[in-house]
């Protein structure tokens, strides 16, 4: 009898991404005088049900494939017990028989909203255990369902195809970060817990309604499926897929297109930029004015427009001051963005 | 003192457009033995606020360009005494002084369900009426509130960034429709009414669970804007009009890629589709399928992405079958898409 079909579904999961490590790990382009010890794969674990379903696929996974799997769990602090807590997870990883198994505690800021404080220390961590143990890769239990959330996230922004491409399959310094179930719902993240007695841990802050992720969750959507249908975790995840193409085919477009506008000089022509399509022009505005020291952050979607009517709505209008310091002004026939 | 400013935004709305209209109307290759008579532009009106607020805009201010205005009301005979409520509304467009007005009844299929069927049939009266009076352009009366439940209708649907575009400002033949109102909120427009004493209908649909958009409206977009906060719908109307523009540059570069990726005989060569941007070859793919009869209509993003394995994945896969009797298949290094 083979195992319960989630538990199936979630090392199919892992054992496809260990394979796409060790297809890296063994590259022509690794450097020939590394040693030759297994690689050693961390899971990050915060004790939910997502992260410990992929603990337990990636224990029984990776010694089949001569793979070491090690576990960290990160203590935020934000809890009063949160040390106790570690320390359990700790325990957890451990009888899973990963190893090494760490618990890395870390100073929450406030910088960017508790949420993205928390995540900034996280991440922080996170690479400083893998460069500590010289991991060759980093798993991260985000589900599909967390890809939705992360989707309508974007959305609310109204930013552009960008930030509806949700989280990426491979990220961080040398795509040391993996997401193994972004395919994967959460549902069978948790059936795969109870299929193996695993205990697991519910996050208050998942059920926090200060988080806008939580409302979202308990709430947002749940009211979008009752209207739309239950298609609607599936057609995000997927709509975050195909906005990530098209976007990276779009910055590939406006990073040629960029090269063919700037005259000898390297200043912009704006007969050229008009040619463009829009699309593209505002890409390559954008571009421009984050080379000229704006910081991507604070550029938002109303700058770029007001530089672009530079272009297609020329009435002699006056410097535009964007974020940074930085001032966009058209000059006989030229577009300059420079840090004023 | 000024008209109440809900009215005036309605107005200088419905002005830019008109503008608009007149430049088409007078373009230099519009033909040189068009009657010099005064355009006509209508307004279809159900006598909800949208549209009650835009027929009224449309009142006031077409007189001073020298346009005419007139307005249509089609009667869906979805409800008993439809025929009396359409004949209210042409009394309602005729003491605003629009003129010609009239109703047109319009039998309602079923085909792609009640909402698509209902518009398929409004459509065609609307096209008809603005041919039968010479119309230059046909104004409606969605907003800003329903660009956004577009969008979100699109998102469900998870088919990519063509679907997030929303409603056009202009589309139909010889973009004969224009919608004044994209950029205007619902609330505008009902304030508008009320600023004016204009008697407005509620439709029963707009209220009817039955109806995905309007779940979405009462449910689903309220949920979102608790979760998420009120800038919501402005976000996803934004969303519509990046993702327009993104496709529309998409759909260019995969037009010319074709023809490029094409051997002297007309047959797509996989190693250049392979050295494609994914988000361009499936572009090329859709395209490639659609003339080789497949409809675009049932041809799904799993279709293409079928397809695609032939050119990133090849392992020997036989032939695919698309909708419309479509056969994608590879052979000796050229992707074969023909109807079997």
């Amino acid at each position: 009898m083979g195992p319960h079909p989630a538990v199936a579904a979630i090392r199919l999961a892992v054992r496809r991404v260990l394979h796409d490590v060790l297809n890296d790990h063994s590259a022509p382009h690794a450097a020939p005088e590394a040693p030759r010890t297994p690689p050693l794969v961390l899971v990050a674990c915060s004790g939910g049900a997502d992260s410990m379903a992929l603990a337990s696929a990636l224990a029984f996974e990776a010694p089949k494939l001569g793979i070491r799997a090690g576990g960290v769990t990160v203590d935020h602090g934000l809890q009063p017990g949160s040390d106790l807590r570690a320390a359990e997870v700790v325990a957890r990883l451990t009888a899973l028989r990963l190893d090494p198994v760490e618990s890395a505690a870390v100073h929450v800021g406030r910088d960017g909203g508790p949420e993205a404080a928390a995540r900034d220390a996280r991440y922080a961590a996170l690479d400083a255990a893998a460069d500590h143990h010289g991991a060759a890769a980093i798993l991260l239990g985000h589900t599909r369902d967390d890809q939705a959330e992360t989707v309508l996230l974007g959305l609310a922004r109204g930013s552009g195809i960008r930030s509806l491409s949700g989280m990426a399959a491979t990220s961080g310094v040398d795509g040391r970060y993996r997401r193994p179930f972004l395919h994967v719902d959460r549902q069978t993240a948790r059936k795969a817990c109870m299929a193996q007695s695993l205990p697991v841990w519910d996050d208050p802050h998942n059920t926090d309604p200060a988080y806008t992720r939580s409302r979202l969750r308990h709430e947002g959507l749940p009211a979008l499926e009752k209207a739309l249908g239950k298609g609607v975790v599936e057609a995000l995840a997927r709509t975050a897929q195909l906005s990530r193409d098209d976007a990276d085919a779009l910055d590939t477009w406006a990073a040629q297109a960029e090269a063919m506008v700037r005259d000898p000089a390297g200043l912009l022509e704006c007969a050229k930029l008009y040619a463009l399509p829009p699309a593209v022009r505002r890409r390559v505005l954008r571009r421009a004015a984050i080379e000229a020291g704006a910081p991507a952050g604070a550029l938002f979607a109303r700058h770029i427009e007001e530089v672009d009517r530079l272009i297609t709505g020329w009435r002699g209008q006056g410097e535009i001051n964007l974020p940074g310091k930085v001032v966009a002004q058209r000059q006989g026939g030229r577009l300059v963005i420079r840090q004023g």
